[in-house]
């Protein structure tokens, strides 16, 4: 069927109508042209629920309809697992559909750089492979039910403070290896109906006027098709976004907005054609979002609700687990210690934040399940000092029973949209109550409820630890669960748990300047810098227990054209039924540039019986060994060696090959006046030339001092009495 | 008198003749032309002694006369003594002089970024301040007698590997701070005859061909007025290189050279008024250090042999020295232990290297002093294998004496110029010995000849420690003199001694690209990056012990104008005459920028009779609180609280002090439509243009929110629903 809506459908529009269009109608819509046919785009936050607004305009940002609020991205990226990711998007997209939202604002993609970025728990990994996979997936199953998404926030926003104006100064390779990765992968496998341009500046130009992000990458290189939008307020000159490639400005400012496009057409600071171009693509999003999108009429909110618990059963991560102490067993006394497990925080604050349909508190799971349950508070989570009536109760329940459960985390005011934390530590009164229950009794399991990684001070003295981050609103459920081994847990780590703050690259450099982001580190985020450093961590990127084990063997390696393949198997060899994510890095041992240890370029997660062997057949492709080259510019592989490594976690290898991969380009073999001398002379092909040329009694004669003369380049070698005649004449020899 | 050279002369001369005159005649002389009464100027290598070369050609880079061999730079730079190394510039300007030379190839002020730069031996520090304040006393010193310098290698050149095409990739803070800071410092305090152009590129341009550098920053920005030479061999595009600004092509490549020029000139890709600049550049230096300068007929080498013994003495660095165990006394039975004891390494290799007056041995400085020695090798230096024969034989002599000396360091195959080193650990052979030693004897003092900071595996299991890096020709009795309390150590390591390698900024990325070395680290070189991630080292910079005690007191601190005067007393606390190095940091806590923790700013070396108090007073100045703002451009001070630290140590800080400098920039208060609420809320005189542009309702909705909303810039206030004119209006009143 033809589209009803084209370039001369748009030639035809009024320039003020047109104006209208490229404007957000107040906070959630797109403006409405009834005598044209063009109906409005209703757009909503909520990359972990659906954050409807009940108004048009924003009066305050936590009055929302209700709806399920499911795990935090920062949770749900640790299962990874596409199919459960694809799976949320699809629950999100039903919920939308019925609210008649077309277009959610999310997923939210950025990288995890410092652990101190407020919004963190709202994005993926320090990993920008993981992060585009699973974007990828949630991104295709919203759409798949007829809602668009907003791909957030392009790109490097990596710190709230200041975030309007602060510049994220990095490195082309970095950018286009970390912090645009993820982008390229979703725009690339997911097609989003649109992209959040991100508030912040790279190098100096703020990205909603950056022609080079919205247009020459995004749409030039890339082939994206669908509209930018920008991110709440991010933009600055109207007329310089639109001339930059960004579509649609959020909100909108009424009347003042569409006059400022109609001033700069008829001044000429704006050609008419990029604003055509950008009308089109809101009318494409009308057309296919909200024109063609079929309407769902209700879903169950219960069974969203239980897909919530099992998202969160997928993703919550066993960090450490001695002795098997857990999963509990059902004869011991347990005391259930700490604010959070009665009153948890189970979701992030400001544009994610949902109102929940049903929230099960880990106490009330716990007291439903039929174990034998006390509790104590332990501390209050309104400020951060030590309430000596509340410590005693716990160290008294600590002491007469078998074993504790504590609950720790950051309270709301902590973390939040908006601004940077300053320390990755827990509130002292909470790491001063588990060092001091620890001291009574020797079966400590701590529960974290945290938006990104957290110090442990406490982290030797307890047995066991749960990582549930930002679990949604099944938290209580899903909890309870894992601790009692009604679920296997599964998840992994997607970012470091570095020992302390200062571990992390960009410590001491982090948010101090209001205006500048140095982003030091490069390409060297997350494990890429621990490993760099051989750094000792707490919790290594992929890291995350089973209450079963398994065994990897058979590694088998087969290049075939353009394709990789790596075969292994994984067995089960507990007793319980569990899954495992099988982790594929590459080593590159053959390119002469900074480099990571190692990069994730793949990961499977398996189900597997007690005792059942899996095959698994990963497929790599030519960018799984490929690095951003600025001078080609563009993505390079060098042909040598990589090793294939197989690992249950970053640190964790179990299997690995070494492969000779002839993808890419042959170094040059050629010579010129800038070849060193030393290369010449481990060349012994170049014999015959160094005779001919007659600069062989010279460079014979520099073997003494060798370290020195021969590290020069032939340009140099009238320094070793070869003429420049010589020099020459040996060049094109050499070359022949 | 005027001078006979000028412009007019130049354009006297054929094309010939200038284009003979910006070239090398071969390697260590500049182009006579004797009808037009233009003679020849000599240079010669020797940052650390005199190498004037037998030959013209480059035939085996260790033959020249004989001289005196002072300490490399790595130790007199820890005399941290700028009348001492004025002195040593003197010593070197006269046997220069009488050796008919007019321009000694030196001083090296490069900036130690790794450890593993082959090179680092012939450099001063790690700190920009005391590298340009030593190598301007260097300078002048050398220049008092009538000889020019070449100071090098200008600029950036770190790393030795590839050193002809590496790109030394800097961000422009750092390369202004760290980088040049020391250039620049010399050429506006000391006026040196020459700068040496470095081979390396800067961020892809090649520093011999960089218009930047050598003329905008140098000449232009910096008022330079001498002559820029090509370190040997760093020309390639020979017009390129005279466009932009490098005078004279050392070593030449005679006719071929001239043509180049001469071609250029006829095919206007060279204009001859910057050629003609050059060739003025030359004459003037043939003026000033040749014709000009007064002849020195002899000099007496015993003098300079005494010389170097003192500047040894004056830097060696005493790092630990526990219970007192040094100095040695009388009584004591010694087992001196170490090749190196009998076979020192006391200079570098490559150009610098000296062919020495006349070297005392330590073991020949024990042996004579009349103590009690007796000594074995326990290592040869050929090979890194363990001779159990050499041993056994060390082991011994350590039972049946009462102190081990043992000597060690880098072989001279470890460390050069040319090539860079791929670690910091001494070799194994050497650290087994002196572990093994530390089992049977408790009483262990480590002396150690290196080029730069080494690991110590060995540092708790020895008593006492002597950093005498490559100490010159006097090694022997300048060591002994210090051991047995001749002499009272004074020196402070000009570099950090981290505890791995790892926890240098440059870790896993140095060296590891052909073409290019990432600057990751940005400022953050040496202390001012172990500062800022808060890390252990084994030896902080400016660390030093002495042999006597100092008490710091009566810090006070005066602004006048453009002065901030730091006054404090020193006293020698303990039994023996000694020297201290008061050195004085400043902590920038006025700006908002990624800052130190520290920088030092000034330093002075005192020498105290026992119970003496000396009152220093030391200026700081306005650049002491600047730093270099790139969007400026230029050097900024902020208004502001700084704190002012008198330190025996970067990590000893004796007396420090807060102050409010008020030399800078008063932050602007104007309001634009870039201004954050945040900051709007913070300013009460605010409030009436609040309340008339009737703004006050919607800015007091926001209190709930305000961790997002308050974190909103003006031109997005339209999100809590500020209509844009009132924004206009609001700003209009708040700036009036």
């Amino acid at each position: 069927m033809k589209s009803k809506f084209n370039l001369d459908f748009v030639k035809r529009l009024t320039l003020k109508q047109k104006a209208e269009l490229v404007t957000g109608h107040h906070s959630w819509y797109t403006y409405e042209i009834k005598n044209k046919g063009i109906p409005k785009v209703e757009v909503s936050d909520g990359p972990s629920g659906l954050r409807k607004s009940i108004s048009n305009q924003t009066e305050g940002i936590n009055q929302s309809v209700q709806a399920i609020c499911f795990p935090s991205s920062a949770l749900t990226a640790c299962s990874f697992d596409t199919r459960m990711l694809f799976k949320l998007g699809q629950q999100l997209g039903i919920a939308s559909r019925v609210e008649n939202v077309d277009v959610l604002l999310g997923p939210g993609i950025n990288i995890k750089r410092s652990p101190l970025s407020g919004r963190n728990f709202e994005f993926f990994s320090e990993d920008p492979y993981l992060s585009g996979e699973l974007g990828s997936a949630y991104v295709n199953g919203v759409q798949n039910k007829g809602v668009g998404v907003s791909v957030k926030h392009f790109a490097a926003n990596n710190r709230e403070n200041q975030r309007f104006s602060n510049s994220s100064n990095i490195d082309e390779r970095a950018l286009r290896e970390i912090y645009l990765l993820g982008f390229e992968k979703v725009v690339k496998e997911a097609n989003p109906a649109t992209i959040m341009c991100s508030y912040n500046k790279i190098n100096g130009t703020l990205n909603s006027q950056n022609p080079r992000l919205l247009t020459q990458i995004l749409r030039n290189e890339w082939g994206y098709q669908g509209l930018v939008m920008s991110d709440w307020g991010a933009v600055d000159n109207k007329p310089a976004s639109l001339n930059a490639g960004l579509d649609l400005e959020m909100p909108g400012k009424g009347e003042y907005s569409a006059q400022l496009v109609m001033n700069a057409i008829q001044n000429g600071t704006l050609s008419e054609s990029k604003l055509d171009l950008a009308v089109l693509h809101v009318l494409k999003l009308v057309e296919k979002y909200h024109l063609d999108a079929k309407t769902i009429s209700s879903y169950d909110k219960g069974t969203q609700h239980e897909f919530a618990k099992k998202a969160a059963e997928d993703s919550i991560v066993l960090l450490k687990n001695d002795h098997q102490t857990l999963p509990i067993h059902k004869d011991e006394k347990i005391a259930i210690i700490g604010k959070l497990a009665e009153k948890p925080r189970y979701q992030g604050s400001g544009s994610s934040h949902v109102n929940s349909y049903q929230v099960t508190t880990p106490l009330e799971a716990a007291k439903n399940s039929g174990y034998k349950i006390q509790y104590a508070a332990g501390y209050s989570l309104d400020r951060d000092q030590t309430d000596n009536h509340l410590v005693q109760q716990a160290i008294n329940l600590a002491k007469t029973n078998d074993r504790v459960i504590v609950f720790a985390g950051f309270p709301e005011s902590y973390e939040s949209e908006g601004f940077d934390k300053t320390s990755m530590a827990l509130p002292n009164v909470q790491n001063d109550l588990i060092k001091k229950l620890a001291q009574v009794n020797h079966n400590i399991t701590v529960v974290l409820q945290n938006g990104s990684a957290v110090e442990m001070p406490w982290r030797n003295d307890v047995s066991a630890i749960l990582e549930t981050y930002l679990a949604g609103e099944a938290v209580g459920d899903a909890t309870w669960d894992i601790l009692t081994d009604k679920v296997n847990p599964s998840g992994k780590l997607a970012e470091t748990f570095p020992i302390r703050l200062e571990d992390n690259p960009t410590y001491g450099t982090f948010d101090v300047s209001h205006r500048e982001e140095n982003y030091y580190e490069g390409i060297f985020v997350g494990y890429r810098y621990y490993d760099l450093k051989h750094m000792k961590v707490n919790y290594p990127f992929g890291h995350g227990l089973s209450y079963t084990t398994f065994d990897y063997s058979k590694l088998q390696i087969n290049q075939d054209g353009n394709r990789v393949t790596v075969d292994f198997d994984i067995k089960n060899t507990g007793n319980v039924r569990g899954k495992d994510v099988a982790q594929i890095y590459v080593s590159n041992e053959a390119s002469s540039i900074p480099l990571p240890e190692k990069e994730l370029k793949a990961f499977t997660k398996v189900e597997l019986q007690p005792g059942e062997t899996k095959h698994l057949s990963i497929k790599l492709n030519r960018r799984s060994f490929a690095w951003y080259d600025v001078q080609l510019p563009g993505w390079r592989v060098d042909n040598g060696n990589y090793t294939i490594k197989v690992g249950r976690s970053s640190r964790d290898i179990q299997l690995e090959q070494s492969v000779h991969i002839h993808l890419g380009i042959k170094p040059s073999q050629k010579i010129t006046e800038n070849t060193y001398v030393s290369e010449i002379l481990n060349r012994s092909d170049l014999k015959p030339a160094i005779k001919e040329a007659g600069i062989k009694s010279q460079l014979d004669s520099i073997g003494a001092d060798a370290a020195v003369l021969a590290n020069i380049p032939l340009r140099a070698t009238n320094m070793i009495n070869i003429k420049p005649e010589q020099m020459k004449k040996f060049i094109e020899l050499a070359n022949k």
